[in-house]
C-alpha cells in the first residue's frame, strides 16, 4: 500500500506550474513534476490521470457549484440558484491568498494549445454540471441549460477580473457584480 | 510545386471518419487516413495541422457565421442578428445530403476525448467569432457575449436534434425552433 502524502496534490500542482513556466509545458516531464514536489511518478498518476489533468483538479470546483445550487433557497429563480452557487463556489475555492498563483496558472494555460483544450473541456463539464444541480431543483432541461450558460459567463468574467486585478481580492464580489452585468446585458440583446 | 488535388480536404475527412470508424482515433495514423484518401501525408499536412484537426476543418462555419451576422438587417437586435447569421449558416453548411455523414463525425468524437477536447475550444472559437462580428455591428461587448453564448446553445440544440432526426431534414428549421426555444426560456431564468 501506498504511503499517504501529506498535500501532495496541492505540492504537485505547484511544482507544474513552476516547471510549466521555467521551461514550458511541451518540454516537461511528469517524472520531473513529481520530483520537483519530492514525490514520484506513481503518486502522480494516483492523483491526476495526465500531465494536462494536473492543471484541472477541478471536481472540487465541480462538487462546490452542485452544491451551491442544491443549497439556494427553495424559492430562488434559476438565475438565482446559479448566483447562490457561484457566490458560495468563489468564496471557498478562490479565497485572496490563491489570487496570484491563480494568475500564473492562467497564463501557463493561456500559452499552450493541449491546455486550452482541456480547459475547454472542463468548463463544458462545469456547465453541465450546474445544468444538473438545478434540474434537480426542479427546473425544465433547457431552462436549466440557459441559466447555466449565463452564470458560467458571469464566473468567466468574474475569474479573469480576479485574476488580473491588483486591488480587491474579494471573488464573492467581483462574481456578484458580473451576475448583475450579465443579467442585465440579457435584457438588451 | 505540389499539384493541386481536387476536393483533397473532402477526401481526407472522408477518409478519416471511415477509419475511425473502423479501428478508432488512436489506432488511426495521418499516413493512413491520406492513403486511404489516395493522397500523400505532406497533402493532409498542407489541409490539417493535425490528425485531430482533420474533423474540425471549421474556418469555413466561422466566416459563414461572420458572415451572417454581419448580413443581418441593420434593424435586427443582437439576439436577432444571431438568428440571422445561424441560419444562413444552417442552411449552407448543412445540406440534408450531409445529414448521415454528421450524425457519424458526431459519434467518433463522442468517442475519443482528445477529440472532444477539440471541439470544446472549437465551440469557443465559434462563439467569439458571433461575439466579435456582433461588436462589429456596434453592439457593446457585453450584450455581445450574452447573445454569441445563446445563439451557441440554440445551434448546439439544432445540431444534436438534426444529427438525430430521421425525418425532418433541414437545418434551418431546427435552427430556427431551436432559437424561439431558447428565447423563450431566457425569459424564465
Amino acid at each position: 500500500m501506498a504511503r499517504w502524502q501529506p498535500n501532495a496534490s496541492e505540492r504537485l500542482v505547484l511544482a507544474a506550474v513552476e516547471l510549466f513556466e521555467e521551461r514550458g509545458y511541451e518540454r516537461t516531464t511528469v517524472i520531473e513534476i513529481a520530483e520537483r514536489a519530492g514525490l514520484t511518478k506513481s503518486t502522480f498518476f494516483r492523483h491526476f490521470q495526465d500531465k494536462r489533468e494536473v492543471l484541472f483538479g477541478g471536481a472540487t470546483l465541480t462538487a462546490l457549484l452542485a452544491k451551491g445550487i442544491a443549497d439556494a433557497p427553495v424559492a430562488a429563480t434559476p438565475l438565482e440558484a446559479v448566483a447562490h452557487g457561484l457566490y458560495a463556489t468563489g468564496k471557498a475555492a478562490f479565497p485572496p491568498a490563491r489570487r496570484e498563483f491563480t494568475a500564473r496558472r492562467r497564463a501557463v494555460i493561456e500559452a499552450n494549445s493541449e491546455l486550452r483544450e482541456r480547459e475547454a473541456l472542463k468548463g463544458l463539464g462545469l456547465t453541465g454540471s450546474m445544468t444538473d444541480a438545478l434540474e434537480q431543483r426542479g427546473v425544465p432541461e433547457l431552462i436549466a441549460c440557459v441559466a447555466a450558460e449565463l452564470g458560467g459567463l458571469a464566473m468567466k468574467i468574474a475569474y479573469e477580473r480576479w485574476s488580473e486585478t491588483t486591488d480587491g481580492d474579494d471573488f464573492g464580489e467581483l462574481v456578484r457584480e458580473a451576475f448583475t452585468e450579465v443579467r442585465t446585458a440579457t435584457g438588451s440583446c
